[in-house]
């Protein structure tokens, strides 16, 4: 994703949500990525605390933190987003610091932003104080998350440009950057030089939802839960596994016949790639993974098998920590 | 709850996973409650450090685990589940201290247990080591999860009862215990006294799917979400707040037309019951609510609305902690 977003010409500002680890993120580092994306104000705060100096916070302004990005915005280089005069105002009213803003533009999704109707407001959103510079207008498309292709997830990709585009001209100022990303499209396509900056954030670990979109393979999948098992019944061809919506959250996949992740075999240094079993229910611990006569009669209690998260951003959110394949803990911000 | 178990004659030992709070297990000791149910090794860690000295984990024995089995064993009486040989002797051969277990029975959920058609194995699964103690006969009516009146209660209850009242005659032992318990029948029932004790959890809380079920009015739950208001959109009725599925859970109630939660308007001293608003979709950090233009118009950037969660159990489990009425905080058991 590095080398896509140089080649294009643009940065790469990942969205850290999906991993939410300080460790991960020096994996970043590595690649010469300096800017981050996160999702609140406390992983705002936790990157900067870990070396992270130029963080935007891809959700709408909240008001009742405006003391926490205060703080924040004294020390690093921070991005919020509005899409109404009232934050604007707020931020005016109440904060202090130098904060940069971009405005969120919805490009066909429905969740939050303005729509190309409603471009008239775009002039009011001009700060007047001159310490909360506006940076420029962001997009999520929120629907390509679906089976993609290539040509839909070009279609999709190019016609939230135009849309931020238009913003952007009717702004009329040539120095506004324009912030795009999502992992579906950003996987599937390579030139963004359309764009500033890109901002796809699962496609560190994807997951069997993106697998089932057509946006990774199952070998570009880089996270696993071991769940031990801890019931067989043969009768009807099933295992129960300590695995369950505390730990997966309760997303699936609508049309897989293995809706709650896909289920592999540890290696010692890994997993295989090749799913062996269907994970087809799952209660608050309980998964239950639906296999073959071989599968089932393979295991005993207490052995581990593989799995591959339907959405790995909302797994690891439920996670403590990471284990590395060499057995190095990997921290994460956790709850308080 | 208590009033129920304490005139039919059982104990209560309610399902603690719901709340994960030692303040809230508080409450219940005020109640003359000293057993508890947890799903986990270290939901049970976590109450035996804050005082309670009788638990089961009610989930299937995970080998994986038995050295912190063994070691909380050592300090509480402690029971555990298993549903075949394979786990017995897995006790048997690995844990040394004293250790109570109850058979599981799959009174019609299909998830775990054994069904009545495999009580032949029932005979093999008395423990011939005097340390590890076959306390009693368990199950958990899984399917009293829909909707459901008192009717289909008693239905669900009496049948579950019949099979196990037949596995322990199989077992030939009038001392052992008959354990049962969800939150549907428990609250829509009164009369426990053909079990010995009753273990439901989510009553400490209900929420909005209890409620779609017919197992409790609104004005019984007892745990609300403030979620702040960070977008409004006049256009298509709807707000956007600060709350999505990293807070909530990803379940839903198939069927209602606010299948995220119930929207209500919070008030100095609590909330208002009648619900004001749908929460229509959630994404990873948004909820989408509708309501009517004077629902959208009574509100501004950073108000906060009320939202009883769909689930509070799953809501729970991905909070750091409680806030009471009187802004007292209560602690909640936290991942590392």
């Amino acid at each position: 994703m590095a080398a896509k977003a140089e080649k294009s010409g643009v940065a790469l500002r990942p969205h850290f949500k999906t991993h939410q680890s300080a460790d991960i993120a020096n994996w970043f580092k590595e690649e010469g990525i300096s800017k981050a994306t996160v999702s609140s104000v406390e992983m705002a705060t936790y990157f900067a605390d870990n070396g992270w100096h130029d963080i935007t916070i891809a959700f709408p302004y909240n008001p009742l933190e405006h003391k926490s990005i205060e703080q924040l915005a004294q020390r690093i280089k921070l991005n919020v987003l509005i899409e109404s005069e009232e934050s604007l105002k707020h931020i005016n009213d109440n904060i202090n610091s130098t904060l940069g803003y971009f405005i969120k533009i919805d490009v066909g999704t429905g969740r939050t932003g303005i729509t190309s109707s409603q471009f008239n407001v775009l002039p009011k959103l001009r700060s007047k104080n001159p310490k909360h510079e506006l940076v420029g207008l962001l997009a999520h498309a929120g629907h390509a998350y679906k089976k993609i292709d290539r040509a839909e997830a070009l279609k999709i990709y190019s016609q939230s440009v135009e849309i931020l585009s238009q913003a952007k001209s009717l702004l009329g100022d040539q120095h506004l950057m324009l912030s795009y990303g999502d992992t579906p499209t950003c996987s599937l396509l390579d030139d963004f030089s359309t764009v500033n900056e890109i901002r796809p954030g699962n496609f560190v670990f994807y997951d069997a939802i993106q697998n089932f979109y057509g946006s990774c393979g199952i070998s570009d999948i880089a996270v696993c839960m071991a769940c031990p098992v801890v019931a067989i019944h043969k009768d009807r061809n099933e295992i129960v596994v300590y695995g369950g919506g505390v730990h997966f959250s309760k997303d699936s996949i609508k049309g897989s016949d293995s809706p709650y992740g896909l289920v592999v075999t540890l290696t010692p240094s890994g997993w295989q790639q090749e799913p062996i079993a269907k994970f087809v229910r799952l209660s608050q611990e309980h998964g239950i993974i639906s296999g073959s006569d071989n599968f089932i009669s393979s295991l005993k209690i207490g052995d581990l098998v593989g799995i591959l998260p339907v959405h790995s951003c909302m797994a690891a959110d439920l996670q403590g920590s990471y284990r590395s394949l060499s057995g190095m803990r990997l921290s994460k911000l956790n709850k308080e």
